[in-house]
């Protein structure tokens, strides 16, 4: 990962909820930077999702405390005492207002956070920060996940080169709802704050919440972006209006790494063997075509046919069937990669049971299903749903 | 099972998917018969269901054939001739009209169905039909079902006592849209088709639609209610409107019969090892509780903690956060039996694990979640989510 100039970021173990394991991540931003971001729509979002809510209005930004052990949602008042007490410590360190510190905090939902086991430790943090650290920080926000998720691109604005990193996290409870469990991404391009967010908002919709694990929407999804604007420094201009059309690179490259990163949550999903990609072609608009595919990729006995590596395609109808959406069975097509698997409302022809079998075996499967009503289309990526994933969330608390 | 007058059932094993098992199921009614039902809502229906719909308008019956091991659905026209081949030959044996037939079939989807396997075997049902075949039938229209779901009410219409007896089936993708997977019911009542309609269909809210078990909803679901008649030879009124203040018993005996079957169904959900009712209190609507009491009850993650026994609650809170329905966080309780877990958007001040572990012990579960905007109720009927499960449906085909 490339230096983000005008960022640092340091992680430490706090034993949050289990010693000795990276729970606590501070980053330091330079004074020009800005911040945008989009948050869980959850009516029971956390004390940490609030406070960010709240202060992302005046978009500036100094700190990012971030936890992981324990989610601080369903806590109540002493959930919004341990905010304020973890911005004010921040904010010492920092050398900052307190609204100038943004926090999230994910894990065990309901139980109390107590700040006094971690805010002692963001002084050091702050003395050891560094800008090569992206690595320590990816992992100190995991909790079921399995390997930290990173992406990076370059591209230019003004004809500067400038950089932009994100790290994730999320395994589980991974249906997000306007942004997902956790996605920081950093650059040091020179956004104003409202601009920021007319670039980065629209891209959600195709990566973050294009994604689903379990089809369970967190209490904590966050996805924040902070842009240093050092390349300033550089000769990259500032820009002010999100439809500048100096944008253009940046903007693909951001919605790579969004993509990236999102895909990455799919490819960590609690017990998967399978990465598996929706495509609905056919329907009426763009939102039928994301509920079908999410019907889809959501429904218990798609995934665990999935698991079995069984082309059952009659429980991809079942699930078209019950989307809500308009379909006609009667047009229906479903594809298995290449292969031709149903077609005009019925098994297609040419189609051999053996191929599907053999196509399900793969690591990635790619499901097309036109439901032939219109012209819009929608991709969505999840998972298969297997005993591990029963396994690891049977027994998550103990 | 009492004996309906005016009915006759008979059932064999015609090898439609498997040699051996009982998977044919003919009902013969006598003239006066009446029926009346609510079908899927699914917009890729099978074709019996597509039949069934045509034919309810008329509203009168002779025979029902139901097929197990073949849903018949998503088979194209090959799908609506074996629907009409079927009725053709019903119609022979009881000798009525096709119009007066109405088929249900519950089985693997998307494999045609040849009705020359069992077609054959309706003359002989016909001759071996008695009135005393309930457990046969209920056993004959399984699939992954382990045991058969029967129930049965007496009540009275204008002091004449009449009995009222269904039979179901399901145990996997169930969630029913207005009607469950194959319910048939049975009374020798006079009650016009209007009526009888009229009576059943808005009972059907807080049975068959009251479940969940995987959140999957069929192509097939079909709830059926026949009413013979017969008990006019004992003096009962024909009865012509839904509305008629005689009705009142058998509303409440057939409400009864109908939830007991839902229940049933979900005590045989696929995999389970607990039966959970939802109840949620406080929401804006019976509509918003509903669908708060269905995001808990089909969340991957409330269904797995409560497979793992696990007391976690902080999950029912993000299932009610994701269900988009108005909940005031802060005002949100949960109590699992007569245990207060949280209250005024926290953990509750007495509460201790322990007790919620113990709880979690027993083979039914009792949570109920008060949202704290109004006034409104519902309660939804589910089970856990298991490796079983995932066992179960992984090679279902195989």
């Amino acid at each position: 990962m490339p230096v983000i100039d005008g960022l640092r970021l340091a992680a430490c173990a706090a034993g949050i909820r289990y010693p000795g394991r990276t729970d606590l991540l501070l980053a330091l931003f330079d004074p020009t930077t800005t911040v945008a971001g989009v948050l869980t729509q959850s009516k029971t979002a956390s004390a940490a999702v609030e406070w960010c809510r709240e202060h992302l209005r005046h978009g500036m930004a100094r700190a990012l405390v971030v936890n992981s052990g324990n989610a601080n949602a369903f806590t109540g008042m002493r959930g919004r005492e341990a905010v304020k007490q973890t911005a004010h410590a921040a904010a010492n360190v920092a050398g900052c207002l307190e609204a100038d510190v943004y926090i999230a905090s994910t894990g065990v939902i309901g139980e109390p956070l107590d700040p006094g086991k971690f805010v002692g430790h963001l002084g050091d943090l702050a003395d050891k920060a560094q800008a090569d650290a992206f690595e320590m920080a990816a992992r100190a926000i995991m909790t079921t996940d399995t390997f930290p998720k990173l992406a990076t691109r370059s591209c230019e604005i003004g004809g500067v080169a400038v950089s932009i990193n994100g790290i994730a996290k999320g395994a589980g409870m991974i249906a997000p709802d306007m942004a997902t469990m956790l996605a920081f991404l950093f650059t040091d391009a020179a956004i104003e704050p409202r601009a920021l967010y007319d670039v980065m908002a629209p891209l959600v919709e195709d990566s973050f919440n294009a994604i689903t694990i379990d089809s369970d929407t967190s209490t904590s999804d966050t996805a924040l972006i902070f842009a240093t604007g050092a390349a300033t420094k550089r000769g990259a201009p500032r820009i002010a209006r999100g439809d500048d059309s100096r944008l253009e690179s940046f903007r693909a490259a951001l919605f790579a790494v969004m993509r990236d990163l999102a895909h990455q949550i799919v490819k960590d999903g609690e017990g998967l063997t399978k990465f598996v990609q929706v495509t609905v072609t056919g329907a009426e608009t763009k939102a039928a075509a994301r509920t079908i595919a999410k019907s889809i990729a959501n429904s218990p006995l798609v995934k665990t046919a999935l698991a079995g590596e069984d082309p059952n395609w009659g429980r991809i109808v079942m699930a078209v069937g019950k989307a809500g959406e308009a379909a006609d069975r009667d047009k229906l097509a479903i594809r298995f990669g290449e292969i031709e698997v149903a077609k005009d409302g019925e098994v297609a022809p040419g189609y051999r049971e053996e191929q599907g079998a053999a196509y399900m075996k793969r690591p990635e499967i790619d499901i097309t299903v036109d439901v032939g009503v219109g012209d819009a289309a929608a991709t969505i990526w999840t998972c298969d749903l297997t005993k591990d994933y029963i396994a690891i969330n049977a027994d998550y608390r103990s």
